[in-house]
C-alpha cells in the first residue's frame, strides 16, 4: 500500500467536471436523492412536517432498547432543521397537508450490525390521510436508518412558509444496496485523527449510505492504539497525546454502529509495521533493519495474537484486515539471525512472506475472524490463502476477475479510480468505476463484496454528466450539514475558483 | 475590496514555516495557551477534575438568566472530554488532588455584548484546599467566557489515569485583550455559507478569543439575506435555497452573542451592490450598466434606509459597515439620466461618490449606528467623513497612521499580511503584523481599534519561531475540537506533505 493512501479528514473529492450544469439546481428528473434508490415513484402533492412531527414504532418487532432508532430520528430532525430557523407560529396551512410523523416498522428484533445484514427499506409517504403518516418498513434497524437518510433528503425548507415541506408526494421508495460492503478508509498511522474528526467522517458516511469504516489503525509511521496485552506497543505513537485508548476504540465502534457503520480494523503485517518495534525492539530484525517484522521470532506471532485477541473484544465486525502488502524482505536476508532461521526452515524469502501471512491468518481465524488481505498476497500465493480470505484490491484494475475466478471474495478499490487523495482523479472516474468489470458469471459476481456502491447497476447513469446536477445538489447538502465536501469543479479538495452558487461548482 | 477577500469556511492559514520544530510538542516555556495571556504564574502541582466537576456562581452579580455562563461551562466540559473517553471508575487518586469545580464570580449583572465592554478575567487554580475550587473572576460574563477558554487549554487527558488533569498548579492568570475589536470576515455573497458552517466559524472564533464576526453579507454577486422592508432584494440570491431569512440572521447573532462574539453586518455601497437590482432593477443606472447603485434615484436611499432599519432590529452591534470601496463611477457618466442628474446637481463623479457615501452614513446614524467604511472613502474625502466613522484599512500598510492623525478610528486589516485567502502569506507574517506601526502617540494609538489581536505588545515574541511550538499545539487542539485548521508548513489550507505528527506540521 502506498503511504499516500490515507487522507486527512473526510472530503468528497470530485475533480475537473468539464460540462457546465447550465440548469443549475435540479437534476434532470428533479429527483435530488443521493445515492439513487433502487426504485422510486412520486406524485405532485405537497406536505409539511407538523410541529409535533413524531416517531411511531407500533408493530415493530424491534424494541429499540438502545435508542438507535430514536436517536436516528432525532438526528434526522436535527439535520433537517439546522438549515434554517423554522417558524413555529406559521398558520397558513390551507393549501398544504400536515405530515404528522413517521411510522417505522422494523421486523427484526436484533440490533446486531454485521456484514451482510439486510439493509433494505421501503419508504412510503402518502399524499392524503387523516392524519397523514409516512411509513418506513425495514427488516433491520439499520435498513430503517437508511430510510431516514432518504427521508431527510426529501425535506426542504420553504422560504415562503418558513416550515419544512415534502414535495411530490405520494412517494414510494423501495431500496437496498447493490453491494453489502461499502467502505471508506482512514489512516490514523500516517496522520493521527482526533476522535471528533473520526466521528465527523462516520456522520458523513451515514449521509452517503456507506457502511464500513476501514480503520487502517497502525502502520510503519506510528502506532496510536493502546493494546492492553502488549502495553508498550503504543510507545510507537507520534507523541503522547496522539493516541487512542481501547475505550476510545470502543467509542468509535459504538458511534459507528449506532449509525449503521461497521468498523474494519487493520494491522498491516509484516511489511507496514516498523512502529511496533519502538515499544518492543525485538520485533525488528535488527535496530538498523526494522521491517518487515521479524519472521524468525516467535514473539512476533505472540504479539499478533495478543493484538487480535484484544481486537476481538472490541471490533465485532466479521472481518479483520491483516494487510500484507508491499513486503520488502531484504531485512530478513541481511540480518544474520533471520537469515539463519530461513536456512534452517528451508524457506526462501518469498516462502517466508507466505509463511508469515498464512500464520497471521490462522491467528485471526482462532479469534473468530475472517480475514482481508491486500492483493499482493493473492498475486504471490493466492492458492495458499485460506478460503475465508477476502482479497483487497488496490494496485489497479483487473484483479477482481482473477480473484473471483479463483473462488475467493474480493473488495475492489483500485487506486487509479478510487483513491480519494489522488487529487487529479475526476469524480466521473469515481462514478464510472465498475467493480464487476469483466465478471459476468453470477456466482463470481457474488464474490465481489464491493466497496462504496449502493445504486443498482441498471439505475447508474451511463453518462456521468447526467447525474452531475444531482451530485452537486448532494454536495451542497453535505456542506449544509457541516461536511466540507469539495466542489465538483477543480482538483480534489480545491476551493472554488470563482464566486458562484454552490450548485454550480 | 478584492472579490477574493472572502473565504470558504474557517481555516487558520499559516504558511511556509521554514524552521523545523525539533522539540516537537511543547513551547519553550511549556505553556501551551493561545493566545498568550497578559500575565501568567504557575507552579508544580497536579490536580484532576473530579467526577462531579461543577460550576459555582455564588457571589456573582450576574444572574445568568439566559444561561450564557452555564452553557459556556457545559461547552468547556464538552471540548475537554471529547478528546478521549474518561474513565469514570478510576480510583488511584493518591498522588493527585481533586479539583471539585470552578467558582465563577461575574461582577456586572448585564449580559449586553457591545464594542468596548470589559473582557478581562482573572483565573486562579490553587494547588491545595479542602475542597479545591478554581476561581474565575470577571467584570462581564464575556470576560468569564474567555477565562473558560483559557481554563480548557490547561486541561489534559492523562493516558495513565484516564482522567482530565490540570498540571502546574497553582495558576494565576490575569488577562485582557490588547484590542477591543478582534475580527474575522466571512463573505456570504461570493460563496453562500450554510448556517451550520457559520456556527462552526463562530465556535472557532471563541476558541481563539476573537470577538467580531464581520459579516460581509451581500455584494455584487448575490444578495442572500431577506430584507422585510424590500422583499424582492433577496431575489438576487444565487438560488432559492442559498438564502438567509431574517430569523436565520437572528440565529447567527444570538449564537455569536452567547459566545461573546459581536456581529458586524455590512452592505457595501455603492460599488459592490449589483445583485440588489435583480429584485429592483431601478437601483441600476441601467440594465446594461448595473453598478454603482443609481446615485440619482431617491429610491436607492429609500432602500438603504429600509435595509438599515431592518438591520437595527437584529444587528445590535454599535457599528454597521457601509463598504464604500472600489467605486467605479463610469456607469454614472455614461447613463443619460444619471449624467443629467449630476449636471443638475453640479456634481462631478467623485463628488457624487462622496455624496452617496455621506448620505448613507447619515442614514446609518439615523438608525443609531456608528459606521465603518473601507479606506477608499478616507483616501478620497477623509475630512468629510462623519467623525463617528471607523476607517477600515484593507489595501496595504501605512493607512492607520494617516487615519488616526486625522482623528478618526481605524481597523487594520492590510491584505498583504492579514488576508486569510492569500495562500502564500506565511503565518509569521500574520503574527508579526503590528497594527500600531508608526503610531506612537497614545491618544492616536487608542483610535486603532484593532483587528484580531489579544496579547499585550510586550508579550508578543519578537521572533515568531519562538511561538511556533505553541502555535502548532494550538492548531492540533483546534483539530481536536473539530476545526480543520491547516498545518503550519505548506501553503494555506494545504494538506501535510508527508506523514507525521500534528505537532510537527
Amino acid at each position: 500500500m502506498l503511504q499516500g493512501k490515507m487522507k486527512r479528514g473526510f472530503c468528497v473529492s470530485f475533480v475537473v467536471w468539464v460540462v457546465v450544469v447550465a440548469a443549475g439546481f435540479a437534476s434532470v428528473d428533479g429527483l435530488n436523492v443521493w445515492p439513487m434508490p433502487e426504485s422510486v415513484s412520486k406524485g405532485l402533492s405537497s406536505l409539511y412536517l407538523s410541529k409535533g412531527f413524531r416517531l411511531l414504532t407500533e408493530g415493530s418487532e424491534y424494541r429499540d432498547e438502545s435508542g438507535i432508532l430514536k436517536d436516528g430520528f432525532l438526528r434526522l430532525l436535527d439535520v433537517v432543521e439546522s438549515a434554517h430557523v423554522v417558524d413555529g407560529n406559521w398558520t397558513g396551512y390551507d393549501s398544504l397537508a400536515a405530515l404528522e410523523g413517521l411510522h417505522v416498522v422494523v421486523f427484526s428484533p436484533s440490533d446486531e450490525l454485521q456484514y451482510g445484514i439486510d439493509e433494505s427499506y421501503k419508504l412510503s409517504i402518502p399524499a392524503t390521510g387523516n392524519p397523514i403518516y409516512a411509513h418506513l418498513e425495514a427488516q433491520t434497524v439499520y435498513g430503517a436508518l437508511h430510510g431516514l437518510q432518504t427521508f431527510s433528503q426529501l425535506c426542504h425548507f420553504n422560504f415562503e412558509t418558513r416550515i419544512i415541506e415534502v414535495h411530490k408526494a405520494p412517494w414510494v421508495i423501495k431500496d437496498q444496496p447493490r453491494f453489502s460492503y461499502r467502505g471508506l478508509l482512514i489512516d490514523t498511522s500516517r496522520h493521527y485523527q482526533p476522535l471528533p474528526m473520526i466521528k465527523n467522517v462516520i456522520d458523513a458516511m451515514a449521509y452517503t449510505k456507506l457502511n464500513v469504516l476501514h480503520w487502517h489503525i497502525v502502520d510503519s509511521q506510528s502506532f496510536p492504539l493502546e493494546i492492553p496485552s502488549f502495553p508498550k506497543l503504543w510507545n510507537g505513537a507520534y507523541s503522547p497525546s496522539e493516541r487512542y485508548t481501547m475505550d476510545d476504540a470502543v467509542e468509535v465502534v459504538q458511534y459507528a454502529q449506532r449509525r449503521g457503520v461497521n468498523v474494519l480494523a487493520e494491522i498491516d503485517v509484516p511489511g507496514h509495521a516498523r512502529s511496533w518495534g519502538i515499544g518492543y525492539p525485538s520485533l525488528w530484525p535488527s535496530s538498523n533493519c526494522r521491517q518487515p517484522l521479524d519472521v524468525s521470532n516467535e514473539f512476533t506471532f505472540k504479539v499478533i495474537d495478543g493484538i487480535l485477541s484484544d481486537f476481538s473484544k472490541v471490533f465485532k465486525f466479521k472481518f479483520v484486515h491483516l494487510g500484507g502488502d508491499e513486503v520488502n524482505t531484504s531485512c530478513w536476508t541481511v540480518t544474520p539471525h533471520v537469515k539463519n532461521w530461513l536456512k534452517k526452515q528451508g524457506l526462501n524469502e518469498s516462502e517466508a512472506y507466505e509463511y508469515f501471512v498464512l500464520r497471521a491468518q490462522k491467528i485471526a481465524l482462532s479469534h473468530g475472524y475472517e480475514m482481508v488481505n491486500w492483493e499482493e498476497t493473492f498475486n504471490d500465493f493466492g492458492n495458499k490463502l485460506n478460503p475465508k480470505t477476502v482479497v483487497h484490491n488496490w494496485l489497479g484494475g483487473g484483479v477482481a476477475q482473477r480473484v473471483v475466478a479463483a473462488g475467493l471474495r474480493c473488495i475492489v478499490s483500485n487506486q487509479d479510480q478510487w483513491y480519494l487523495h489522488y487529487m487529479e482523479t475526476t469524480w466521473p472516474q469515481f462514478y464510472m468505476n465498475e467493480p464487476l468489470t469483466n465478471i459476468t458469471n453470477p456466482k463470481q459476481q457474488e464474490l465481489v463484496i464491493g466497496e462504496r456502491l449502493w445504486t443498482p447497476f441498471d439505475k447508474l447513469a451511463k453518462d456521468p454528466n447526467l447525474v452531475a446536477g444531482r451530485l452537486a445538489h448532494f454536495r451542497c447538502l453535505l456542506n449544509q450539514r457541516g461536511v466540507a465536501a469539495a466542489p465538483l469543479f477543480g482538483n480534489g479538495r480545491a476551493v472554488p475558483n470563482y464566486p458562484g452558487s454552490c450548485y454550480k461548482q
